[in-house]
């Protein structure tokens, strides 16, 4: 089941996609998954005319619908789990902070305790197809192409989604203290465009992350990586998150990136698009704009 | 434009049909039905497969989904608008209350202020092929064929629809003072299947209503008049309505009947059908249960 | 336990009265009404500097707050209940709808089945201190005093309270099909000071109603009677109001009245108050206005 | 005017002292400091018997009420504007994450962007008398009395309270990157007992924060501070959170720690109890337990 939703001058309609059929959906998002997590009928409403591939392509309109976020998460968090072998080198050309010798990442790597950190809430997130931002006072922001989880209150994933967790690396790379200020702020994360249930991901370690970034007709980053490199499983990530920490049903947590672009690249506003794949969860793209 | 609603397992989805085209209806229906009266964009969603016809076949069901009330309304009224001529002979057969030798309705029918009465709120209404009901203390109870108009707060129409008023007969015939009782009760109260707005009602008063109980497999009644034959418009029962009585948008008045059903004929458990067509506005089918 | 409300500025606070002391109503006063009548502990907030007495005199304001009614009801509702040996005289001066040479109030009177109407919902109630309406098409309009029954969905009695059926006797006199219109409109129920809980009325069947309309300095009808009179159980109205008639928690019936003023006696408006007791249950004193 | 809410078996009451009287504060705490603040009346109900002293001993119940957190603030942030002289020499004597010879604090001490970290949602939070917690795997938990600050989605402040920043230092010790982990899990913030508006605190930068912790019936730590000695002023903390980050009116800005308990004092379950007072803003006593 692949739910997504449509919007039309700010009134938003729930869809899911079942085979190659796409059907309304008559509840909510997060109650839908609740139900299909628990064996129980998800309640659909008729078969809907929708040519998905078309309404996927980049002007984002289809007889004026388009995209928005699959749902409105309660809270998004952030993992560290996609610590791949090359998150090692990814600080390599900042002065990242060090205790006793090894960088702060080096330590997280190498700890039982893997990073989780707050990512925002639902109206700092957008869909597929609206803009993701870069913070008025930065002057290098990234994209960070992720694995999102959708789980209820006790970790149980009740989905997958693409998610991009927006950082303004430059804040970051200033002082860890940042970190917040860097991770959390209007048109930092995208999510979608589907919710996947979990029988659609057969291997979630095995799925390919692949990043775009398009300026002009230029693409001027691609990269992509599997999650079969993913050191830190994504059940230990929840772990740690819930852990003395009650979180509402459809919390999001994004599991933590790889497809890092080298310097200088950074985002910028006007015409760049990042386009974000992976295996089974479909392409997200997302116009950039300057807050 | 017309509205209708389709429920599955007690989740509910708003549809549209614009021109031979059906569509997910963003928005709840009344917020809709204000859009449209005020010449605004009403909130579509992508086309749907539905074949209409199919959906309004006998058994009411249609790929697990079925017509149910096409909004749910705040507050219900009947009016005695439609006092054709021969509501005067409605009467006949009943010792009548009478003052200064006219019967009551004869008063009512002569008299500028028309007759208006609650019919109840949304929990008492069902929708195309959901059942009517019988009072379990009646044994003569009788489907009153009605033009249902939808108003807002301040008596504009938004839509026309079917109404079924329900009414135990045999209680209303012993007492006047029993007309609540007779009128407002579970299951005495059908809308549907569609709010259809004004401009696809041409004239209002040059509608057929047209009803049939069938009981097995046969047609026990049979009968129709045309809404030409109307005595009362429906603006002058909207304006004794909201006359000092603040009633919410939505609110539905059941403009009065005049396809009366003759002697012996009352409403029975298990098998009756009541089917109320009117020009332009569709098919009512419900089946009947006693309480 | 006697629950009331004050009102500032359109801002209403909950309170209630336990022995001679008033404390903050922690809860909404139904579901206050519902814990209690389950044996269950009502949520007090601490005791508050209330002078009821002063509160309940003639100007309705106190620091600045003034009563409301004491509650919303979701519906409202009307019984014949209290039909005393005086109102067979009640409409001897009318021309009454009659049925086989008896009056529809003397066949109400000796029938099982009792009168019961819908008299409205929460935003036609008025409380103490607030003006009662007259229609704007009503000459002759009059204050019904009546004992008020706050029931839950199945009927049990968790509340008595003063309530004022206010009546347009007109429109009622033309024809008994204009009831609804006599009786559902702005301002034509007043409900309050107090929901007072059964165990403070030790016999609502000994309870005296008495009613004054004061009209500048003087007192232009007094009467009253005792419950005593009561020809109808409330038990026997209840039974029939929910009888197929699925009615929400915190319904409001009014049982019917006794204490009424001859003619040419009406209610008029710019002065009049009309000021309404009954043992137990207080003072409700109301001005009226004409709409 | 000082807000303060009171419990009684989950249901919750709103007060406010005005000089030397208490209210029922009709309104919710929000809009009563949004109206405040707009210069407009706040919606009082009557006067309460509160013996606001007795209220605030150590036992937390009068007369089976207590004290509560003094609303549910929508989001809580943390920032470190309290950086005083004393904050250099918090860390030393743990190994601090350092970037180019200067631990991450000194850093931002110097820096013009302060830190600005998420601290949790209501349901994190507690009031005075109720317990804050350590987490399950923290060996060194302490608390952190801050002056916090309720603004409104522009920045604007509504009041002040005591904001108790707890925090797992041993987490945070081990590297930054767990902050967040730290900073936010469930009973990791306590507030009030009141919130203050403005008019009431002289001046935000000479008010003395001190803090007691007592294990059994010894004092085991004592300190205090002045936040004329605080570094960062409010307003810029605020304007670093709210920059490109929009925030619901109600936010909760806790502004940073000067007092530090010494190693080797941590919380220990049962039996200790935080007391931490802010001139003008009462005194918060909070017991410990362990998750």
């Amino acid at each position: 089941m692949r739910i997504f939703r449509l919007i039309n001058n700010g009134w938003i309609g729930n869809f899911v996609i079942i085979g190659n059929k796409v059907y309304v959906l008559l509840s909510d998002p997060i109650t839908a998954l609740k139900l299909y997590s628990e064996g129980k009928d998800v309640p659909l409403g008729p078969e809907v005319n929708i040519n998905i591939d078309e309404l996927l392509t980049k002007d984002y309109t289809y007889k004026g619908l388009r995209f928005t976020k699959p749902y409105d998460p309660p809270e998004v968090w952030g993992g560290s789990g996609i610590v791949y072998e090359v998150a090692r080198a990814r600080y390599s050309e900042e002065d990242v902070a060090m205790i006793r010798g090894k960088t702060i990442y080096e330590l997280v790597y190498d700890a039982e305790r893997p990073e989780i950190f707050f990512k925002g809430t639902a109206n700092r997130c957008v869909g597929h197809g609206e803009p993701i931002a870069i913070r008025s006072d930065s002057e290098w922001t990234l994209p960070e192409p992720e694995l999102g989880v959708v789980i209820d209150s006790v970790g149980k994933i009740l989905a997958y989604t693409i998610s991009d967790d927006v950082s303004a690396r430059d804040l970051e790379a200033q002082n860890p203290l940042y970190l917040p200020q860097s991770k959390i702020y209007n048109g930092s994360c995208a999510i979608g465009p589907f919710l996947v249930t979990p029988d659609e991901v057969s291997n979630p370690y095995n799925l390919t992350i692949s990043m775009r970034i398009i300026r002009g007709n230029s693409v001027i980053f691609e990269g992509s990586i599997s999650t079969s490199k993913m050191r830190r499983r994504v059940e230990d990530q929840i772990k740690y998150l819930i852990r003395d920490n009650t979180v509402p049903d459809g919390t999001l947590l994004s599991t933590g990136t790889a497809v890092i672009p080298p310097r200088p690249i950074t985002l910028m506003h006007g015409g760049d698009i990042v386009e974000i794949s992976i295996t089974g969860l479909g392409t997200q793209r997302t116009p950039v704009i300057k807050l």
